[in-house]
């Protein structure tokens, strides 16, 4: 065995082994020089031997990759929801899933949780301490109703990030990004008005659509490339639509980015028919691949796009720091926002501020981008590995959010129930939806797949599924 | 001088000096009688010389006590608002007076703000420290919906001060009492519903009446007793009314608590003529007087009183911690509620909670309860000393705001224009009302008044009023 193959060896056995994940970076050829004492050329044979058996792949001026081994999944098929406005069903189950997230024992799939154990988190909950015991007790005092300064500054240059340029006098803080898109939803509709969302979509804004008393016109969705323009473009022509309440990048549940050149022509949709967006960016930040997707916001000109995000999903959800860049619509959400719940509370911004300003929130993406992309890699492997044949499954390029489409004998309500029994929770498709469609689909949470618990539940969600469909088949037999 | 008169000279001259303040209790008879060698007997002949003096009195089972030297205000008269359901107006005003909350100069008395720098809030902020620390890292999680189950036991238990028997199930914990009012209102009414309040009314409700799409009926309201009966009644009779928001415990503006009597009265007719009231508590627990009053709540057997509170204003108001017992409505409420915001932040629900279970939240009452007593006598002074004649102040016994009425020639919306360029702010009276009345009344918020700043603004008000008062007389003469 030549020396280069040797070297090509010891790497393919440590990615074997897992040493190195899917995905993962490998050393430098100059590291793997020194390391194994051979010169750089070598190395560099060895890596071209393991790009060959497909093992490996190299990015330009970036280095060398583990390669995915597997294909990625077959994707859900475009979604057909009803082709009218809808006042949303499904709060009860909503409910009930509320009302369980006390419950400790359980494995909760259900809910959209980041890893709050994360090393590179120590530095908040310092600067909570620290900040809390401050001599001039700032924490306790109101904070402006718009939201602390610091903090908006350090959004205005997060944001950058994502191609916009927004002054921080144009942030407004919010309890998370549910009470930016409730304060946006509130600002810009009145009960009875139409509001655009995609299909499947996020339960909480589908929801806050319904308590507004405001009617969801469900549109075509494909699982890459996000709200079919077409569709969208006749539901214009169609009905006198008040806004879109869109998640454009890294969509929750169905995990898509739509292309820069379909967020430019959504956007000139808007302006034709002068309808504003409500964008949710809540999972923008946790792209895979760097730079992360542009926001639709980036393209605006006009103020149409009022985007909502937070920090709930890239730092940890209880927190509740949020923001809205509110476009010209910057007034009326202001009264709203201070209405609902005057302000938001100060120590969490004054932390969060310092930890961005500080650039450990920088150093916490690096790290929590990495992990997400190997968590949804086994998880989308034991998916395919476990449950029944027919089984299609979204493939996020960022978040930690997985939309698996079941064959139609599986009632994902049913299968919930039964799951439960056994510790685990998922989220079931039909909250997804305005009028209960996606019965046999299930949204769930892949963070920390080095938790046996997450592939044990997985396992056990393959066996019930396989009983649900065995019993469907039995009356037929 | 005999020996009893000594001790009462050496006394008197304490409270000239200022060492005890109007409303102090005076050391025990024991205590005194130690310090000055003398007999109790002594002691005791001193105190009635005093109390015969009227410097002091005394009260039984409790001690003696400096007696007030002054008179109580004259109060403002019954109020007479417009008898028909109005489109709340004053928005921009609101608005303005938040923008500016963030100029650190001003002697802010515009702003109810409670004296955070308080020595019993200590433990508070180290709990806070202690808790961002914990290894866990709890603090970090998406707490229920609704809410923390200590803190909920924990604001149980303080109830029962108010008279309420409530399981910490029937708890709602909120982003403050706003988010408390403003989700109990959607919860119960829908646009162009038609709800009562008190006159002058907190802008805060009324503001979120008008944002919901509903109307404002204000009700006649006395300076003492609350909302007029009488006038509820005719309007019940009259009006398709879908709710009531009051706040009959240390009312803001107004100071009054409703006497327990009308609070039945007043339930009976909710009872009578079906409607809910949303019973705003927030100043409840700042009564200068213990036990604290009743709740309304405290005799609703029908789950018909919602009632909403927060520790803003009795602990600290960028806490955000506030809190609904909704009721029958609860799970109504509890939808918008999660829709609005999700759930609350945790970690200063769990300091909160440590706080009272720990015992500091009583042990900090006891010393603001004081404090907020002395400082409204203080004003109240001041006012009486530097305000034109005619000027007439509420008499508050809980709570640190005072509504005064000025002169008819004096404008306070122009008033507050002109002490802020002296660095001064005040609440002008027209936000306090859905059509703009009180246009020579102002709010202001009378806490700290060992800080000097307090009674020069007081001066400048005089000052300034005069002005505007020799102004408007100008053109006539």
């Amino acid at each position: 065995m030549k020396l280069y193959e040797q070297v090509a060896t010891t790497l393919k056995d440590r990615i074997d082994l897992g040493y190195y994940h899917e995905g993962d970076k490998l050393p430098s050829v100059r590291g793997l020089s020194q390391e194994h004492g051979v010169s750089i050329s070598t190395v560099q044979e060895a890596y071209g031997l393991l790009i060959d058996d497909g093992v490996i792949e190299s990015r330009p001026k970036s280095g060398y990759y583990v390669l995915l081994r597997q294909a990625p999944p077959e994707l859900p098929a475009t979604s057909s929801p009803a082709s009218q406005p809808l006042v949303v069903a499904q709060w009860q189950k909503l409910q009930h899933m509320i009302n369980e997230y006390g419950s400790q024992e359980t494995t909760k799939l259900s809910l959209a949780l980041p890893d709050t154990h994360a090393a590179t988190l120590k530095p908040l909950t310092r600067l909570m301490a620290e900040l809390s015991r401050s001599a001039n007790r700032n924490v306790l005092d109101y904070e402006h109703a718009a939201g602390s300064d610091l903090l908006r500054h350090q959004i205005a240059r997060v944001m950058v990030d994502s191609g916009c340029r927004i002054h921080p006098d144009e942030i407004i803080i919010t309890s998370g990004c549910q009470e930016a898109l409730s304060c946006s939803l509130r600002a810009v509709t009145e009960p009875g008005d139409i509001v655009v969302v995609d299909s499947p979509s996020f339960f909480g804004s589908v929801q806050a659509i319904k308590i507004n008393g405001v009617k969801a016109l469900e549109i075509p969705t494909h699982p890459e490339t996000g709200i079919s323009l077409e569709a969208l473009e006749m539901a214009f022509e169609q009905w006198p639509i008040k806004a879109c309440l869109l998640t454009p990048t890294n969509n929750n549940p169905l995990g898509y980015s739509m292309p820069d050149q379909n967020k430019i022509r959504l956007l000139e949709l808007l302006n034709r028919y002068d309808v504003p967006l409500i964008e949710d960016d809540v999972y923008g930040d946790l792209s895979y691949t760097l730079p992360r997707p542009r926001t639709i916001k980036s393209f605006d000109t006009q103020g149409r796009v009022i985007l909502c995000s937070s920090f709930s999903k890239s730092i940890a959800p209880g927190i509740r720091v949020g923001w809205i860049s509110p476009g010209r619509y910057r007034e009326h959400i202001m009264m709203v926002k201070y209405l609902s719940s005057l302000s938001t509370p100060k120590l969490t911004q004054m932390a969060v501020a310092e930890f961005i300003a500080q650039g450990y929130y920088e150093k916490h993406l690096r790290r929590v981008r990495r992990d997400y992309q190997r968590d949804r890699d086994a998880v989308i492997g034991w998916l395919k590995r476990e449950m029944p044949e027919g089984t299609r499954i979204s493939y996020p390029q960022g978040g930690y959010l997985l939309w698996v489409e079941l064959p139609e004998q599986v009632d994902s309500n049913e299968l919930n129930t039964r799951a439960k029994a056994r510790g685990i929770s998922i989220a079931p498709g039909t909250l997804f939806s305005a009028s209960g469609k996606y019965r046999n689909f299930m949204r769930i949470c892949c963070v920390n797949s080095s938790n046996p618990a997450l592939e044990k539940a997985i396992v056990t969600l393959g066996q019930l599924s396989r009983e649900l469909m065995a019993q469907t088949l039995l009356p037929h037999e």
